[in-house]
């Protein structure tokens, strides 16, 4: 969370969030009614029309009002459609940018997005709905990209066959990333041809979780090889030395 | 910045920070020794491999260090060669998610990353070497992403070539954004054919812009149409009625 977030939480009137935005951010929101517009267990999210006409009658009344959502509103999270549902009101307001899952939950993890020699660049797409991803990997070159597929998790069997069909090495490194921010996180590394079979348990199998395909995803492994060498070097080097064979007990 | 990131700096001893961290993110960093190994007006960068030396130097003598880079440390901002270096000298280290430019500078322009029936997805290349943004532009699906380059001011004009070379259409919305955190930003918007020949004045010619291209650079003009709609719609409601014509004065 970033300190001006904090700081608009803080004088917030009305705070509208998100199912998945944490109790400690929402604790920022001290004088604010907060009102969860999100779909949680057994009951619908509150349709984006909805939304938009409470954000535009709390402005309207004066009110401070916070639209809270994870991660960072313009990536996936539909805060374009309320600044244009606010700016058809003549409402103005300020965007507050967040740290995207798309990032944080690959960082949190060890994985560069970008790496000299492995990756320049890299996508990021949803995975909820098959019409929006379909035609995009269909056309996006394998290789010397990071391809982030947020809320992928449900659809992992068919983007990983969609990837394979166009062309991209079975062999590529990809990670699936659940919760990674939380202490309960789920994290899979392995090659590209056994993501779309990854068993994923419960409670993680119901979260909205991030498949990273691209070298880079072997990166964490490396530095743990990396990790490992140096420790067992120094464990030879700290061990005594052997005794000249000449001096050795025979028996 | 985030509230994590506050946190390191308050309790860091050494903080290596780069060229464009501002005064105010570095002020946290009380009690810490500062040093700028960025690039900076008539002194170049220090290397990447001394850096990595630093770190290790420093965390070896049991210094708390923060390596303080703008925006993202895993978005071409090297982190993951940083984290090799210290794998290999068996240093641990924690990885603190940034807001990058890449989302951070069109949030702040009111340009969302993606868009229901604009963009799905975006990719994220750097613009600074032709090598590495030239094989990725070409095949690149023209249309139903949004692309970012980072860094990509100086390299407007081929950039642009090359997407419409690729098929990109001439009328696609695009943009600069250029300093977008600060209150001095330069922000240009237009259609791609134009993209490459923008004259971009000093101080802004000199620093690391972004190049927004895609359906979703359009959305400030139609926010800012929208509201203008609406505050004239408003006047318009506020004037007196017209007479009606037959008790009008005939002069």
């Amino acid at each position: 969370m970033t300190v001006r977030a904090v700081q608009r939480l803080v004088e917030a009137e009305l705070v509208l969030y998100d199912a998945l935005v944490s109790e400690g951010a929402l604790a920022w929101a001290r004088q604010a009614r907060r009102v969860c517009v999100g779909k949680r267990a057994g009951r619908p999210g509150v349709e984006q029309e909805v939304i938009n006409r409470m954000l535009v009658r709390a402005a309207r009344a004066g009110q401070r009002v916070v639209r809270l959502k994870c991660g960072d509103p313009f990536v996936l999270g539909r805060g374009g459609e309320e600044l244009l549902a606010l700016a058809e009101a003549g409402i103005g307001c300020e965007v507050v940018p967040g740290v995207s899952s798309a990032l944080a939950a690959p960082a949190l993890s060890g994985i560069p997005l970008t790496h000299r020699g492995l990756a320049s660049g890299f996508v990021v797409v949803s995975g909820h709905a098959a019409e929006s991803y379909r035609p995009l990997l269909d056309r996006l070159p394998p290789g010397g990209l990071t391809l982030l597929v947020l809320m992928g998790l449900a659809n992992r069997a068919p983007i990983a066959g969609q990837l394979l069909r166009a062309g991209w090495d079975p062999a590529t490194p990809s990670a699936i990333l659940v919760a990674a921010s939380t202490p309960a996180s789920f994290t899979w590394s392995g090659p590209l041809e056994h993501l779309g079979a990854v068993a994923v348990p419960a409670p993680w199998s119901e979260l909205p979780g991030i498949l990273v395909v691209g070298s880079v995803a072997a990166l964490p492994e490396v530095a743990e090889l990396a990790r490992a060498r140096h420790l067992s070097s120094i464990e030879r080097t700290a061990q005594p030395r052997a005794a000249p064979a000449s001096l050795a007990d025979p028996a």
